[in-house]
């Protein structure tokens, strides 16, 4: 992985969620582009899950996503799954409930129509778990050999369910930092069955739409920040929000999930599993009563296996610090990126 | 050009904006997705320009395009700027102001730092002209070889200027239809300058933001359909106009605007230029003083060249039927599709 400022190639690491892509994107397309926000709502500069949009008083979500994974269908899912998820899980991130969707697809020539097929079976399943619609698209062919496979974009339109949308920059001193589940499931996942690295797991990846979670946290509690861990893993996710909010994160490293198997992929592969690039997984920040929050996400599907892992202090502005399981302290930067290409 | 029923396997035709393309579109996507449509909205089955979905009692706009135009740099802009206007002309074409746009770029590892700087400041370009805003964006990156440079995809969002979204739906007889300028440039400069079919022309393609042309027409009077002829040119625009109206449209040859250069080309490519991609152009139907929206569209930069060139009526329902310059009479069928690939 390349390291260091931007370089004047494009490399790998530009898209791998990390320190590295961030400095590519503030210097290139927030640089380049001057009117990042419409008045009154979040924009590009919040690097956050969505943006948005006031309408007559209230505001709308927007969101948006390019997924290139490969393998396109892997162990629990498939890009299609995986592209409506990533919509259905930044508008929810937002404290926004899903509402509609556009996608444009790229393909490449010789593509088989029936795999098509299962790739829209799949996108209709997630958009009918959240009761969303699809309702624009666009579709274009590369010739043959200029694109691998398929790519597919999405947007996301929600409402906010609450007043205001839910920013990384809320932490305060005293939240407590939830994660919904064990992390890196997804990146070992892709991972295990990529050309040149296959080894053997019964893993499979997390990928899920998390609406039904977050309208469960945030009929308990408050949320007071939320993240879905992508690229660049949960280490990325807390950073920035640390980062947003001007606060420390403060971590117990035998709090965090992560499986057995996730782990000795982890070790055999030299990964961290903070940094795997998680599908179906959030990070929150929460304010009082943090344990009936975590209650009413464990009583849902995909939050069964969520955890308090830490919390939130004042000191050392911008620092995610993590006590480890033998009494010491460590801080976890903001990694690179995520080690696999084309991970989402 | 593959004719006939969906193949097995994606076919650059599927593509390319015609009928075989919606072809594909109805079988796969269509027949595949439940949830078409936000309640009391229009969706994907409206095949229009945008979707919309209602906020509080107004309607907000939504379009989504994917852009993969070869070459990036063309006489007359580039992927940026083509992006760009791709999601303002949909909104405009919709009836609605652009407020804000959402992007996601996919890049090829080794592509130039400074191109993605030249692209993006073609971008900004675009974004200033009107006065939206990019508020959230994406980054991925495809590893050396896996996509031939660059893909953008975007999504736009707008509001209606008027109290309900202008729909290929709205032609009655008695219209009359314009078209805001020379039709087939950005095809033929596209052809012009791809390998294998060069031959020397100094044709710019037509490619620009189209919202100030719109809110002029529709400040002069009442716009009842519109759509800018992309993939599949005006044939297809209007053929799908007609279709959805279920009325017939009758032109005169003699009035459409085209380049001597534009149709040279076509004699010597054996192309129609009805069917070649326009990316700056406007096909309108409008009801009562024609004359006077005609005027104010010449009135803008980008509608010099706007001609009033056909008229609705109510018999023969679906039927493009042209009057030729000899006095005869023709069915301008909708087209296979756009015949270069990677026009937009």
């Amino acid at each position: 992985m390349e390291v260091g400022p931007v370089q004047d190639k494009i490399q790998l690491s530009h898209g791998a969620g990390g320190t590295v892509m961030n400095d590519l994107i503030k210097s290139v397309i927030i640089a380049g582009i001057g009117r990042r926000r419409v008045a009154g709502g979040a924009g590009l500069d919040e690097f956050d899950d969505g943006a948005t949009i006031p309408v007559d008083g209230r505001e709308i979500v927007v969101s948006s996503d390019a997924h290139i994974v490969d393998p396109i269908f892997f162990p629990g899912g498939d890009i299609g799954k995986l592209s409506v998820c990533g919509a259905i899980n930044d508008l929810a991130m937002m404290g926004a409930e899903p509402v509609a969707l556009t996608d444009t697809i790229v393909v490449e020539e010789g593509f088989l129509v029936d795999d098509l097929k299962k790739i829209v079976a799949s996108m209709n399943a997630a958009i009918e778990s959240v009761g969303m619609a699809l309702v624009h698209g666009d579709l274009k062919v590369m010739p043959k050999g200029k694109l691998d496979r398929i790519v597919i974009s999405t947007a996301g339109i929600g409402f906010l369910r609450g007043r205001k949308p839910i920013l990384d920059s809320g932490l305060r001193a005293g939240d407590k930092i939830i994660v919904t589940g064990p992390v890196g499931d997804h990146g070992i996942a892709i991972a295990s069955v990529r050309e040149g690295i296959s080894f053997r797991t019964s893993l499979i990846s997390d990928v899920a739409p998390l609406w039904g979670l977050m309208e469960a946290a945030m009929g308990a509690g408050e949320v007071t920040a939320a993240k879905d861990p992508t690229r660049g893993g949960v280490a990325m996710a807390l950073n920035e929000m640390a980062e947003m909010s001007g606060v420390s994160i403060w971590l117990r490293e035998e709090e965090i999930p992560v499986r057995d198997e996730v782990m000795g992929a982890c070790e055999m592969l030299g990964m961290d599993p903070l940094e795997l690039t998680c599908e179906g997984r959030a990070v929150l920040g929460v304010r009082g009563g943090a344990k009936s929050i975590l209650n009413a996400i464990k009583g849902t599907p995909e939050g069964k296996g969520a955890r308090i892992i830490g919390e939130v202090k004042a000191e050392r502005e911008g620092y995610v610090i993590m006590e480890t399981s033998v009494g010491g302290k460590r801080v976890v930067g903001p990694p690179l990126g995520e080690p696999t290409p084309r991970i989402c």
